[in-house]
């Protein structure tokens, strides 16, 4: 099928978001995008991806900073002045204006990263939020994260916890929050195939 | 279509929850209950339907004592032994006897009325929640209480605050948190028929 929405996936750790982002932008034909704006933002700035990686989706604490000396100005020569800037920072501003250039381009599915947020605005942004119960998350982390059962349950709420700081921390928003999104979907009882079909099915009922 | 579930939606005041209900259960073939319900327990309990409307989704504050007292107990003379409670919480418990025991016999599509948590454990509940943008309830707050635009966001702000305090008065947990449902859809820009198709449409993919 043809798409000219860009959809964005938020999504509870281990509900298996990332998986359902990719076999959808297959489906759809179009891009995928999730640490592979890492790589993107790295490029741009010369700094390591590795470094980047380290500051992935978590949260810094200057962005009152940032705004204060105007690197919300995405004019010329912006990945020159972002100096001093915690790496955080640095990489969520790259992935900010990465993400922007990309929505007036190409379609997209991206996970993660405020995308939500970022691109709230654009009237062709679908934003989805995929969670799922705590034993079904507990079991995908053991797997994921080749831990012990017992470790599962604090594994899964470090990293959600992880994730809502980020997103609170630059959109001033709570996370997760159903009034957020277009569509939120409970993966307990679903395979990716099966969440991937209601969202197509979604998507074809908008138009 | 044939249907061997129990759907409970629960809404944000001008969502549209109530027809999207009303017309899933009649696609699907099944009862639709919503003040319905009321009927029922006025019958069940000799009071006289205009008192349960008053009270119908509004917290009282004595579920404490109706616990206390053992009224949990579903047995025979059950609503005799509701003695001196107030409306709100007979009502309440009668819904919940009433709900449980369709529950054990007939598929319905069943609105508000804190019928996600108390069918919690019914392996053939599907939980929906409804919600919208405020400018789109506010449209429809004016169309059905036919008050002035300039009161339509404070009239819906205080609809949902009184549904909060009902669903959590008796659940003890938090309204309209995507967590406690299987699918939340965002009606700001579905009609009632799509949002019906997107919910048949989920009904099937879980089969």
């Amino acid at each position: 099928m043809s798409c000219d929405k860009i959809i964005t996936i938020s999504r509870q750790y281990g509900s298996g978001g990332h998986e359902i982002g990719v076999a959808l932008a297959k489906k759809l034909g179009i891009a995928f995008y999730d640490k592979e704006l890492i790589s993107l933002a790295a490029k741009e700035s010369g700094i390591a991806p590795e470094v980047f990686e380290q500051a992935d989706e978590k949260a810094a604490n200057s962005l009152l900073y940032s705004l204060s000396v105007g690197l919300y100005n995405y004019g010329n020569g912006f990945s020159n002045t972002m100096g001093d800037l915690p790496v955080n920072d640095k990489l969520y501003i790259l992935q900010h204006r990465i993400m922007k250039e990309k929505a007036e381009k190409e379609c997209f599915v991206i996970v993660g990263r405020c995308a939500d947020y970022i691109l709230r605005n654009n009237p062709n942004v679908v934003k989805i939020f995929i969670y799922a119960d705590m034993q079904s998350r507990m079991r995908r982390a053991v797997e994921r994260l080749e831990i012990a059962p017992a470790r599962a349950k604090q594994a899964v709420v470090k990293l959600d916890k992880t994730r809502a700081n980020y997103y609170s921390f630059y959109s001033g928003q709570k996370w997760g929050q159903a009034d957020n999104f277009d569509l939120c979907i409970n993966t307990t009882q679903l395979s990716t195939e099966q969440s991937v079909d209601l969202i197509t099915k979604y998507l074809e009922i908008i138009g």
